[in-house]
């Protein structure tokens, strides 16, 4: 066996404990993270004394059962993974080939096996039965086979023989430099047939036919391979589906595991949470339950006290959650990112109740870089600075990530992946192929040209560290705009760690009329206002992840990602003229 | 308003029926059809006593509610659509643009509305909420407002530039000829935003941010249109909604329509179905009725005798069920084509026990040419021989029909939509923005590119005919190998009048153990002798649609989609060879 390199090992343990070395580990190393600071409570959270209570420490977390102590972050290298390609060969893939992540994995000898979550699934998808007609391409391997057995239609009848990407070349991104200097990269209809001709293992002829629920071969891969260069759980048996990104991946989940109707399931999640998984939750009669967050998001504390003392018959009858929906890093709405220390410490919360944790990443590699303190000049110190994910500490693996490439290649691509156990890869794959049969071949074999084939894990991460500093800049012309229109004596924010968004907190108590007015009436006046004057934001109360409940706060959600400098600056001063019109300031 | 060319307008109806003229109606016109004799019922399906005596006529069905003339079909003509565009303007369409079918639709003045289907919706489809932040795109029309809402990234980091296909020129789509004399049809970031340099309404900037979970607005313009070439539904208020093929239309139906634990509800469909559409059907519960077939597929007085006859009590306490899946034209597995005549006789069933039909038709273009008989030679004697759709005889709004450009154009567009019911598609548009968001931008720009840019409705519909004529090559190769190697003696078989399918009987009685061998013993012992001769064909028992009756016969699927004219010969030498072995000839 190989022993992968091991890094950034003692992330996040106090500086007394020693490494805890498992069997195989070598290469142990201690790499100082370039990380920020953890910031204190940003103020412009909800703080009740519950809250504030639960944040003083996890150490009062109850200790009925002990939490065996999370293994260190490992990691593979990008010459570790070229080493294993060459070793491999060249990948012979056809139409609709059947594959999963152990195919491109490293060594995982001497790790334990995720643990079994039978108990968790709903009767839908322990019902689910393997797709009889993808099941028999298992056939197709055998040589010299003829198959009338699937309605695959014949490549010569697909009206596109080639689709050629002008790209960026790294590593300048830039518009103006693709323009001038950016390279062609075409897909030929039969390119993998010539492998002496374009040495390219994925074509239209493979990728625009039908294929595998999972994705195809060659962007599994690619997927793997990057899972393991940001860090790989700790178990064996992992495993990756692609989908139709996280929208789509969510949906699958949720009903894989909660049966809102028949066994009353609830969904924990943040106070504030992504409206779209709310919308996606409620239909299914899924109980939201919303988790107080602080500046670094949800409280440990506070989701332990909601689990310890969950009565069903005080809850309506609805069993206690056993399922947690997040969004670690630049969290939408709030841009709360969770320290590894806050991950650990909900890690362990979600250990103590037997918890699966949905960890949503859309914004991950979008963590931002802080002011006076100097970029990551390799791909390496990139990787090291990025706050270590739920999925590399999931000794047990209970932990499904979703990541997506709509926030940080395109939108349009309707395209991520999901990491987790076999076991539950494997229900979810039994769901995709019903579901959607896996993204669009355009989708992945445009990916794979872009990504795989020309730019390599190394220029895709190169792309990433690019982008950070563009959203970094982002942020930055947001928080000076906010700081020059906005009425401090009213609203505070500040600007997050990661993300797309900047979240504002709006007094509610100085408001001339807040004895009269609910806060969800201001918020509509001031909405209502701003569409008026030209700015469009998000409202704080869409992201409320208990609508019953009375809300805690008015917040409004306001994005940098999309518009210019100039428009930027100039909504900014059209929101702080409404806020300033409705308080009367 | 403009008076709609309509055509085809007697077809189906008793030569002494009147003209069912409606209000608006002008140019009415019979057009004698080039379609093919009805078969005679083939023999190679079941004729149990029941099905042979409800095959007999469809008068014996109850008369207690009259059903009222189904109206003849409407086609606008591609003149028309051309003539509206022009009036039109223009396609301004941006990111996430909203657009629905009525904004691309000809006058439907004077035409009644659907029926409401509240009655039919689940728990889940009725509390679908729409999602909040699509729903703040209203907000992006007003003039100079600036969006700090929706997390939509800046195409300024869409890392591609441009995406060039090469594709056939009409007419000759032939690989070699594209080869030679295709042309070169670029996809450049910005070119919506330049209209007077290329002319294109769609471009990447747009397709590769979110979109609507519609569909963009370019593409539901074509599919709109494509409808109304077909046949529109006769009801005012019809809609479309872009799907992730047929695959995921169709499980996004069921859960709308279909509540199998909390209603105990059933779905009606052929007794050989789609075996993908039974495994998405079989985890929500829902009980499937297999409904029996003859040589034209489904017969509508079984259909009726289920539904009269069911009683809740002896059903184990399922509701009667009020929705058929079926597969009109080159059905999976058994390749039947239902007539006219048949689908107005199913229809009419339908109607009366308020059913709503789910029309799964992949396989409609791939009608094919009879032998003898001159193919069309312009795209409306190609449309004029289509069979009717269900859409276009759907006075209630009761069809959900769903179309895909799997089989047409590439399976892996992921690609399709359905057309119903403003109700209903609003519904399926609830949960696809929690399900997927629309298709792939890729997929969607692409075939935008192809289908509407430069071929245009004529092209596309030439491309039909080309591919119809080659699928008729295909079929007749099949046909001619089973003529050549099959044993005649125990294995009977009709070529297809449409699709991808040749369904093969083999006689179970004239096996020499079939008195102590079942039918699916033989069936997998032929099928494991024609794996190890290097064939793979489908079994027939893989699609039952209830696998808790004892089998009716033994069959077999050979598709004739994939291979090529030499390997399906030898493929059907080898199936030949491991029949005549089971069966000792």
């Amino acid at each position: 066996m190989r022993s992968p390199v091991r890094t950034g090992a003692l992330r996040g343990l106090p500086p007394s404990t020693p490494a805890p070395l498992q069997a195989g580990t070598k290469g142990l190393r201690d790499c100082a993270p370039r990380r920020l600071p953890v910031p204190p409570s940003s103020g412009f959270h909800s703080t009740s004394p519950e809250c504030s209570e639960a944040l003083a420490t996890t150490a009062k977390l109850p200790e009925a059962e002990p939490v065996p102590p999370v293994p260190p972050r490992e990691r593979f290298t990008i010459a570790d993974i070229k080493e294993r390609r060459a070793k491999a060969g060249r990948l012979v893939a056809p139409t609709a080939a059947y594959c999963d992540a152990d195919m491109f994995k490293g060594p995982t000898t001497g790790k334990p096996k995720a643990k079994r979550w039978d108990h968790h699934l709903t009767t839908e998808s322990a019902l689910r039965a393997p797709c009889k007609l993808k099941q028999a391409a298992k056939h197709l391997k055998t040589p010299g086979l003829i198959s009338l057995g699937g309605g695959l239609p014949c490549p010569e009848y697909f009206p596109i023989s080639s689709l050629t990407l002008h790209i960026p070349t790294p590593p300048d991104f830039s518009e103006t430099a693709t323009l001038a200097a950016g390279e062609d990269a075409p897909i030929g209809k039969y390119d993998a047939s010539f492998p002496s001709l374009e040495g390219s293992e994925y074509d239209l002829s493979i990728a625009l036919n039908y294929g595998q629920a999972t994705g195809s071969a060659q962007m599994t891969r690619f997927v793997t391979e990057h899972v393991e260069l940001i860090g790989a759980p700790p178990y064996a048996d992992w495993g990756v589906c692609l989908t139709i990104g996280s929208t789509g991946a969510l949906e699958q989940i949720l009903r894989m595991v909660c049966d809102g109707v028949g066994r009353k399931d609830s969904l924990l999640t943040e106070e504030f949470s992504f409206s779209t998984a709310l919308e996606t939750a409620a239909p299914l009669g899924v109980n939201v339950v919303g988790v107080k967050m602080d500046g670094e998001g949800l409280v440990p504390g506070v989701m332990d006290r909601i689990l310890t003392g969950w009565d069903e018959r005080e809850r309506g009858g609805r069993r206690k959650p056993h399922v947690l929906y997040t969004v670690p890093s630049g969290q939408n709405p709030t841009g709360a990112t969770q320290s590894v220390e806050r991950r650990r410490a909900i890690y362990e919360v979600a250990r103590r109740h037997d918890v699966l944790v949905v960890e949503d990443e859309p914004y991950y590699y979008l963590q931002m870089q802080e002011p006076g303190t100097e970029a990551p000049g390799s791909v390496e110190e990139f990787l090291e600075g990025l706050v270590p994910t739920y999925l590399s500490m999931d000794v047990d693996g209970r932990v499904v990530r979703m990541d997506s490439f709509s926030k940080v290649v395109v939108p349009g691509s309707r395209m991520g992946w999901i990491t987790a156990s076999a076991q539950l890869v494997e229900r979810f794959i039994r769901h995709a192929e019903v579901a959607n049969q896996g993204p669009s071949g355009f989708s992945q074999v445009i990916l794979h040209k872009l990504l795989d084939e020309r730019w390599g894990h190394e220029g895709y991460l190169r792309w990433l560290m690019n982008l950070r500093m563009e959203y970094t800049k982002r942020r930055d012309i947001m928080a000076a705009a906010c700081e020059d229109f906005l009425p401090r004596e009213v609203v505070s924010w500040k600007p997050p760690q990661a993300g797309m968004f900047q979240w504002l907190k709006v007094n509610h108590e100085l408001h001339p009329y807040a004895s009269t007015k609910g806060i969800l009436d201001i918020e509509e006046e001031i909405f209502n206002s701003c569409i008026s004057k030209g700015v469009l934001v998000a409202r704080g109360s869409w992201f409320r992840a208990q609508q019953d409940i009375p809300p805690s706060g008015l917040y409004f959600r306001a994005t940098f990602a999309a518009a210019t400098p100039e428009n930027m600056r100039e909504a900014i001063r059209r929101l702080g003229e409404a806020i300033r019109e409705s308080y009367q300031l």
